[in-house]
C-alpha cells in the first residue's frame, strides 16, 4: 500500500470514529487501522446495521467539510490516562506502551494513536470512500477478550478507483468459481467423502484433463519427458528426505503397511530423485527434465478450506530439472519461456515475476554453500534479464531455506493477484540424497535441481482461472463446445447424425433441448456458456446446414464443413 | 484339464514312485497327485537332485515299455495297515479315511489311492512326460506336519504339446517383464518408497500413458464421460457402501485427519454413486457412462507382489453405467464390443468369455432380489449371444454375491489365460447408496448398475503386455518410435534437424549414439526394441534422407516425408 493511501486510510478510520461518538456519546472505541482496501474500527455499546451507513457516511463527510485539524500530542501515561478514563479499551492498550505515549485531536475527538495522518480532514476525498460491512470481532484478535462491533470502510485515492473496486468485487462475487461450478455442473464435495476433496463431474474432469493434456503436451514438445510415481511412500523416504522432520504437521498419515509407517505424497521430488539415483549418470545424460501430474496431499484447517483454491488434495504439474551448473540459466529462461507461452494461451498476460533471494546479512540461516547460492541466484537473475523480464521484485530473504526461486503472479480479469508459477532451485535435496554425476574428468559432482510447477496446482489454477474466465473458457479449452438444439423430435435424427459428425472431428458436442422451447433451450446454452447453438429446423435439416449462434452473436446458416472449420480456427 | 490327461498324469506320479523305490528301496512315499501340466510325487529318504532326472526317466521309461497293469483292489483298513506297515506317511493317511479303502497295484509297487488310472503302464506316452524341478514340501501341505522332497513332472498328451509347453516357458523366461522392464528402463520398485508400488521411468510413464490415453480416447468415443475422483475418503463412506464390512483386510489405512479416519479407495464405484446421487435424475438422462482412470489401492502380502501383475497400488481403466432396465442388454453388448475392439487393436484377438451366474440351489445366499437376478442374468447371457458370442463357459455358483458377471481372460502369445476384463451388474451399491431415478409414470425406480473394467488394472494390463510382446510393442505404442543414429559428429546437427521435422509430426524420436560405433548403437536401438533406427551420415545429410531399419529389416534411403507417411500407417 502506498504511503499516502495508508495515512489516508488510517485518517478516515478516526473520521468514522469520530463520526460514531458524535451520533452515540456512549459509544467506547478501541483499535482503528488502515487495511487493504480500507479501514475499521472496532467499538463497543453501539447497534449499528448497514442500514446505518448511509448516516454515518453523511456524518463523516460533514467532518471532512469542517477541515478539522489532526495535532499530535505527547504526553505522559498518565495524562493520558486521566483524557481516556471513560474509554476502558484505551485504559487497556496503554498498559502494553512506555511512559511517553502519542495521541491525535481531531477537534474533540481524541485516539491513542502513533500515527501519521494527513494534515487535516479537509485532505480527504468525500467521494472515494465507502463503508462497507459490520462484523462481530474480538478486543485485540483474541477469544479470550471481549467481542466488540467492527466497522469496515472502503477507501481509494480516488472515486474512480473505488468504483473499479467495487465492480471487481461484484463480478468477482458473481464468478465465484463455487457458484460458477455448482451451475455449469463442474465439480462437487460431499461430506461423506470429506472436506477439501473435490468430485469432478464429467465437464469438470474434461475441462481438468484438457488443461493437464495441454500443459503436459506443451512440456513433452520443450524436451521435457513424463514420469509417474507413487502416491504414498514409506516413512523411510520422507525421513531422508527431510520432510518429517520440517513439513510433518502439513502431512497426511501415518498409516501402517506390514508394520510400516506409510505417508500420502505432499511433494513429488523424492520419487524423481529416487529414479534418477537409480543409476550412475553421466554429465551427457544431463540435462534430465521429468515432468508428473503429481497429486500431492497437505492439510489444511477445515476453515481455510476454499473450494478449488484451497483444498486438501490437489495435482501439481510438476517437474524437476537435474542439471550441472553450466545448464542451469538455460534451463530456467526454458521454463520462463513456458511459462508465458501457457498463460498468454490461456489468456492470462498479466504476470507478476518476483525473485527471492537470500538475506545477505543471514547467510548462516541457509542450506547449501555460499558458492552454490551465489551460482543459483545469479542464474536465476541473468535468466530474468535474458528472457527479457527488466521488471520484477527482488525480494531479499524471501527465499526457502533450500532454495532461492522465482514466483510468478498471474494478474485475473478483476485485477486480483495469484501466486501461481515457482521456479526454485534446490539444495536441500540434492545433498540429502546424495545426487551426483560423473563429470567430464571422470569425477563426480553433485548436480543442481530445479522444481518448477507452471500452472502449480491444477485445482488452485482451475478455481482462478473460473473465476477469470467467468466460466467462459476458450473454445479448445471448453468441455463441451456445442449443443445440437433440434426444434421438434423431427429433426432429433438429424441432430444425432450431425453430432456424430463433429465428434468424429474431435469436436466434444451434445444434442440438447428437444424437450424444451427452442428459447428456453437457447437460453441454457448460453447460462451455461455453452460456445457453440447449432439449431437444426426443418429448413436446416433440408438444406444439410445448422443455424449457428456464438456466444450470443448469431453467425447464420452454416455447413457442416464450415462449422468444423470455424472451429478449429476459433 | 481333460479327464484322460488327468487320468494320466495320476498314473505318471505312480510311476515316478514306483521308479524310485526301484532305485532307493528305503524311500517313503507320502502323496502323488495331477496337477495342472503334470503331476507331482513327495517322498522321504531321498536325495535326488535334477542331475538325478536322466536316471529316474529312464527307469520309468522302462516301467512304461514293460507294460505293468494298475490293479485296484478294494480292503478293509486293517488289511491296509499292513501292507503298508513300513511307509509311515500311508499310514498316517489312513487314520482320516473310511473302513474299505482302495489301493492301486503296478507290479510291486502299492499306493493307497481311488484312482481313476490308465490301464496298464503301456497306456501312458513315454516321450510327451519330463521331470521338471524338486523342491521342498510338508506332508499335507501344513508347517507342522514333516517336510518332505517333492519331485515334479510335466506331462502332455504328446511329445508336440510337452515341447510346445517347454518352449512357451522358456520364451516366457525371457520375456519376464520385470527383466524386461528393466532393460528397457520402462519402471523400477525402490525399498525405501515401499514394497509393490511401481515409480514409472520416462518409457514406462509414457507406455502407459499412451495406452491409457488410448482407452480412455475408445471410452469417449463410444458415448462414455470422463470423471475424476480423489484417492481418499472417510470411513463414514466405506461403512455406507459395505466396504469396511466386507473388504477391510484388503483396505490401506486407516489415517486421521482432523479426528476422522480416512481410507485409500480400494474401488471407485462410491465416488461414482456420490455424484450420481447429488441431484434428481430422470429416466430420460440415462445411461450415464462414467469412465475415470482411477487408482486403487488393495493389499497384497509381501510374498504375493509380484513386479507389475501383482502391485499394491494400480489404475483401474474403471467405468460404471447406470442405466434403466430396459437399456441392461444394449450397454452389455457395447462393452462387449468395445473390449473386443481394445484388445484386438492391441494385437491380443484371443479372448475367452466366462459368464458368471448364481448358484439356482443357494438363491438365498445373494444379494438383490429374484426378479433383478433373472433380468440381469438373462440380459448378460442375451448380450454375449447378440454379440455373436456363442462360444462361453456358463459358470453357475461363480457370481459375486451382489452381481453375475462376464469376466474374460486374454490368451498371450505364450499361451497363457489371464483374467483382465470384467463386466458386472451390481444390486449391492445401488441398493446401499439408495440410486433412483424418476420413471416415465413420475416415480422412483432403482437403475441397473454396470462395474466394467476393460483393460483392468492398467499396471498389471501392463505386465502382461510386456509379456505377450515380449516388449516389442507396436509402433503407435512405442514409447520411444525412432532413433536417429548420426554416423559420426559431423551429422550431429542434422540429426537433431530431422528430429525437430519429426517431433512436430507427433512421433517420438531421439538422437542417440553419436558416442558410439555404429554397429554398437544399432544392436542397443534393437536391444531396446526401438521400431525405427535411421542412420545419417555424410551421403544421407547431402540428399536429406535418412537410412531406415525397422525392426532388423533394412528399408533402405527414405526422405523425412515418406518416413512420416510411412509411420503414421504403422
Amino acid at each position: 500500500m502506498k504511503k499516502s493511501l495508508e495515512k489516508q486510510r488510517h485518517s478516515l478510520a478516526h473520521v468514522l470514529a469520530k463520526a460514531i461518538l458524535e451520533l452515540n456519546p456512549n459509544a467506547e472505541y478501541a483499535m482503528g487501522p488502515a487495511i487493504e482496501n480500507g479501514f475499521y474500527y472496532d467499538f463497543k455499546n453501539i447497534d449499528v446495521s448497514e442500514k446505518d451507513f448511509q448516516e454515518i457516511e453523511k456524518k463523516m463527510k460533514k467532518i471532512i467539510e469542517k477541515d478539522v485539524p489532526f495535532k499530535k500530542k505527547t504526553l505522559s501515561k498518565d495524562e493520558a490516562k486521566k483524557i481516556f478514563k471513560n474509554q476502558p479499551f484505551k485504559l487497556e492498550l496503554l498498559k502494553d506502551l512506555d511512559q511517553k505515549v502519542s495521541i491525535y485531536e481531531t477537534g474533540d475527538f481524541i485516539d491513542l494513536c502513533e500515527g501519521p495522518h494527513v494534515k487535516s480532514t479537509g485532505d480527504l476525498n468525500p467521494e472515494s470512500f465507502k463503508l462497507d460491512r459490520t462484523s462481530g470481532a474480538y478486543f485485540k484478535g483474541s477469544e479470550k477478550n471481549e467481542m466488540l462491533q467492527r466497522i469496515y470502510g472502503l477507501a481509494f485515492e480516488t472515486e474512480k478507483d473505488l468504483n473499479e473496486y467495487l465492480e471487481n468485487r461484484k463480478e468477482a462475487e458473481k464468478r465465484d468459481h463455487r457458484k460458477i461450478g455448482k451451475k455449469q455442473e463442474l465439480f462437487m464435495f460431499d461430506e461423506e467423502v470429506g472436506q477439501g476433496l473435490p468430485l469432478y463431474l464429467p465437464k469438470g474432469a474434461m475441462l481438468r484433463k484438457l488443461l493437464m493434456d495441454f500443459a503436459m503436451e506443451t512440456y513433452l514438445a520443450n524436451g521435457y519427458e513424463i514420469v509417474s510415481t507413487p502416491h504414498i511412500a514409506n516413512e523411510d523416504l520422507w525421513e531422508t528426505s527431510g520432510h518429517l522432520k520440517h513439513y510433518k504437521k502439513d502431512m497426511y498419515g501415518p498409516l501402517e503397511v506390514d508394520g510400516k509407517k506409510y505417508r500420502l505424497k505432499p511433494m513429488n521430488c523424492p520419487f524423481h530423485v529416487k529414479m534418477y539415483n537409480s543409476k550412475t549418470r553421466s554429465y551427457r545424460e544431463l540435462p534430465k527434465r521429468w515432468a508428473e501430474m503429481g497429486t500431492v496431499y497437505r492439510y489444511e484447517k477445515s476453515g481455510e478450506l476454499h473450494g478449488l483454491t484451497r483444498p486438501r488434495a490437489f495435482t501439481q504439474d510438476d517437474a524437476h530439472i537435474i542439471c550441472r551448473g553450466d545448464q542451469l540459466e538455460e534451463e530456467v529462461i526454458n521454463a520462463l519461456k513456458i511459462t508465458k507461452y501457457i498463460y498468454s494461451t490461456l489468456g492470462m498476460e498479466n504476470l507478476i515475476f518476483k525473485l527471492s533471494v537470500r538475506d545477505p546479512g543471514k547467510k548462516e540461516d541457509y542450506f547449501g554453500t555460499d558458492a552454490e547460492w551465489e551460482k543459483a541466484e545469479k542464474a536465476l537473475e541473468d535468466a530474468l534479464k535474458s528472457f527479457g523480464q527488466d521488471e520484477y521484485v527482488r525480494d531479499e530473504g524471501e527465499a526457502a531455506f533450500y532454495a532461492p526461486k522465482i514466483d510468478i503472479d498471474a494478474v485475473d480479469a478483476m485485477g486480483r493477484r495469484w501466486q501461481l508459477s515457482t521456479i526454485q532451485v534446490d539444495f536441500n535435496v540434492t545433498s540429502r540424497f546424495k545426487m551426483t554425476y560423473i563429470n567430464e574428468k571422470g569425477d563426480e559432482e553433485t548436480p543442481f535441481m530445479i522444481h518448477r510447477a507452471l500452472l502449480g496446482s491444477i485445482e488452485r489454477f482451475l478455481g482462478v482461472y473460473i473465476e477469470h474466465t467467468g466460466g467462459e473458457f476458450p473454445v479448445w479449452l471448453a468441455p463441451v463446445q456445442a449443443w445440437i438444439i433440434p426444434i421438434s423430435e423431427k429433426q432429433e435424427e438429424y441432430a444425432f447424425e450431425i453430432k456424430e459428425k463433429l465428434r468424429k472431428n474431435g469436436i466434444r458436442v451434445k444434442v440438447e433441448g428437444v424437450n424444451d422451447t427452442l428459447s428456453k433451450a437457447i437460453r441454457n446454452g448460453e447460462n451455461q456458456k455453452i460456445p457453440y447453438l447449432l439449431v437444426v429446423g426443418d429448413r436446416e435439416k433440408k438444406s444439410g446446414k445448422v443455424n449457428v449462434r456464438f456466444r450470443g452473436e448469431k453467425k447464420g446458416e452454416l455447413k457442416i464443413e464450415e462449422l468444423i472449420e470455424e472451429m478449429d480456427s476459433s
